[in-house]
């Protein structure tokens, strides 16, 4: 399939990598011009680098992926005046694997569809790594019919695709699951701090809290105490991993799309402000499971 | 073996049943004589009533199990005048399947180890029913060679047997587990209604949390959102299961552990008070799950 | 002085007719055209009412004030293509009045300056019946000497006039000072159900309190108890007053605020997060000081 | 009067001072022999020194006044064996000055009752400063005869005397002002720092905030950011004042009250948690203003 791409970050190079090795060609454009570069300098045949947005949306491609940063990205790369719904034709079907907020992904998708545009959201999760591996969990929103049309592209750069119903879907299982991830997370770190510091080997409380009904992923597959597990972030330090100031976007963007919707998250919200004290102590770029410092002496 | 048991409530019943299921004999008292006299009416050959505390103390057995509803009662039945410690011989164990504090486990263990009787503590989850099918978890903290000695006295009893360490850590584990528990469950239902609210199908959501990074007790196995499992308390209007104000207690101890640790526990504090909301509203009989109800329209 | 006056609603109604009533010229437009009738009815001589935004800013007047719901609202009314700075000849000033995030108070600052229109931020407090006597706090964001240049027409509006420093810090000082006030009605509200429960009269403990270092505007000028103070909405069944819808809106200002500067709000976020359980509960419309309901038993 | 003064420390000593400076007899005990002795020194003629609680109950006082760390000591002081209620004769009055938590006041003045010593349970506010000068807040609970009859050794200890209602409302009266204090003084740092780190002067919007709904004792008597009052400890680097570790024992009494009258405190409830994980990080000498360190910047 002849695909546009736009947006070759962190975690938009691997996946535009992705498409290449399994057989697509590739339309690109970032305003970083190295990331480009050095993109189409491994894949020099299948891929082509454009200047501007506008000349992705004005390509001959079948299907459009943006991989962007923020809402306001989003905004700006689709309904800009130079944007693509600006200057797309009809049928172009486009995905958007940013995370956003499910209203700002409703939004577009719906200015999209009313000039014949489908759009699918379709954020991600598993990090770079996963991106790396192709084994990400992508979750996807929109019409069903478009979802199995781009379901062997999907397949190319994760591993468990599920479709989430319509429009903006996609974007509200990732804020509802990464806000539940949040919680478990501090929980996780308290329940194991007070544990251990009460007397219990955090091994034996790990494995106690692993077979009950404490058990949660936080807990056993990414335990924030150094010394349970290995081959995870607090093995080496927090560094690596999925950084403090990640979650504290997507709990940023659960508690928007709370207010919005008049749900009350008071664990959801309270989870926010630890992990902003935290960054605030200087310690953003620290994996979130690094948390866990906050309940430990110095 | 002959075994004192003290406390034939909802949970002792079923447990002593299953120590004379198992072939051992038994001296039991409790202040409810109905609740006596109906269990020494099943196994009239192995079972002989006592009118005290003292009586059980003096009586001629090789351990007392003692199963209570709360600390106090404990420390009445170990270190009143008329209590265990008082009056029973040395060598004699003591296991206390009772949900208390560490710090009052610990009190009484040492007492008790001071005059020769050893003594494990021994909470245990998984609720009536676990308790009937003898699949209860059973946490057990102080000395191993005693754990080990009374391991048999414990498969009778449970399922998931699990040494914790020294004396109190079997409150500990328990502390620490159910705090992490009442946690996740309210981030599981404010997780599941954000999700909904915002136009997801709950099993969908479900569906995905159950296979990414929110996975949880609380959503895979107990989900609070109805229609999502079947068999489990929110399926049934919320009744059975474990009731609120058995979690509000726990998390009650968990409170209090962590003042004398001098820990923090910003989400099992919070979690706390938002039971305690609950309960006030009249509450307090349903399963914990049912807070789901506060984050939706009535 | 000739004035511009968009939106005579709640507030701005009484705010319109003060300025009417200290002598001033009044063109006005509002979408709900039985508010500009009736407004038009009272001072037929000094207002003239015009059928849109565009009007009022192609009109001959040296101020234009706006009174909006909210900040979308407000974007619309100063951004849009037949928005204010679109049309508008440089040098009239304008003030706006609505609550809204000091990011987009200062955005559109800004756009104005840029063209060549003075802008002053001016939210105000005291609700309906302040705006009605003319008492209202009048927070003001912007250039001093246009803050100098208007005080007369502040004061014609309420009665503490506080010059906040640049622009947007109107919106910063009652962004604050609310979620302060949010924060401690909801302590007010819990140590008054706990002294209470606790078997403490009311009154003597809110005297107690007022005299103390608990003392707090919310205790001592809108104690939430009823009974203790008369002429406040908890002697009236938590009618009238500030509603806790909002209070809510308030909140969400400063949780947004609060990511945007990567500041911490432990409590104004939970404070947020409770006043939306409630407002969940089918309370949005009682005044805020009705969060005392929480905390008490049905 | 001839009195029994058991506690000369911190707070004790200069109490115990104010009462030989206003003529009465004092006989006095505590564990630490040089404070004794420092105050013996002062007061030859008018005190006498007692090496034991139970020489204190002994001797021919009209009242014993008790001045005690927490809830253990004065379990100990009157209920132990050695201890006053065992020793006393009928009729003499009993004052415990401690803050306790309420529950245990009521115990202690239940058994005293009982054998014919009536007792005030009398907590004090102010600190060292407050207790040297004889500025004391004063809340007492008994009986309002004995409030009456004991007025005058108040008034030579303090100044706001107020009389709260029967037993343990002393306690219930300070646990609940405390609580109060705890909320609002974070509320207070996070509006503080909100509202400098989005561009306002601390000053200015103290002075906003102190003239409008936000108003509290936190924000106009002990504001927490430097520079905004003089001779509060934010002024010196919050040495001196009221220490982080004791709020958090008064937020560990109100929490523990409130589980006991199943009333919710969530914004006290996140104070204790907030202050703890302050603690924890090494500052809990430090005033309890000082909490506003967690909101800005290192």
């Amino acid at each position: 399939m002849k695909i546009g791409f736009i947006g070759i970050g962190n975690m938009g190079f691997p996946m535009a990598a992705n498409l290449l090795k399994a057989g697509h060609d590739l339309v690109v454009h970032d305003l970083v011009v190295e990331a480009v570069q050095q993109l189409t300098s491994r894949f020099p045949e299948k891929i082509k680098a454009l200047s501007s947005v506008k000349a992705v949306a004005k390509s001959n491609v079948d299907l459009i992926i943006t991989m962007l940063p923020a809402a306001h990205h989003v905004k700006a790369v689709y309904l800009g005046k130079e944007g693509l719904l600006a200057h797309i034709s009809p049928n172009i079907a486009l995905i958007d694997s940013s995370t956003i907020d499910p209203q700002t992904a409703r939004d577009i998708a719906l200015a999209a569809a009313k000039q014949g545009n489908p759009m699918l959201d379709a954020p991600v999760s598993g990090g770079t790594a996963g991106a790396e591996a192709a084994t990400l969990t992508i979750m996807v929103g929109g019409d069903e019919r478009e979802f199995i049309r781009f379901k062997e592209i999907f397949s190319a750069l994760g591993k468990n695709i599920v479709y989430c119903g319509g429009s903006g879907n996609g974007q509200v299982a990732k804020v509802a699951n990464n806000m539940l991830l949040g919680i478990s997370m501090i929980g996780t770190a308290e329940a194991m701090s007070l544990g251990v510091s009460l007397g219990m080997d955090p091994k034996v409380l790990a494995g106690i809290i692993n077979t009950s009904s404490g058990r949660c992923w936080s807990s056993d597959s990414y335990n924030p105490f150094p010394g349970v597990l290995e081959n995870v972030p607090s093995a080496r330090g927090y560094s690596g991993g999925f950084g403090t100031d990640l979650m504290l976007k997507d709990l940023g963007l659960a508690a928007e799309a709370a207010k919005l919707a008049k749900q009350p998250i008071p664990l959801g919200g309270l989870a926010q402000q630890i992990y902003q004290t935290f960054s605030l102590q200087g310690h953003g770029n620290l994996d979130f499971s690094a948390i866990i410092k906050l309940f430990q002496k110095k």
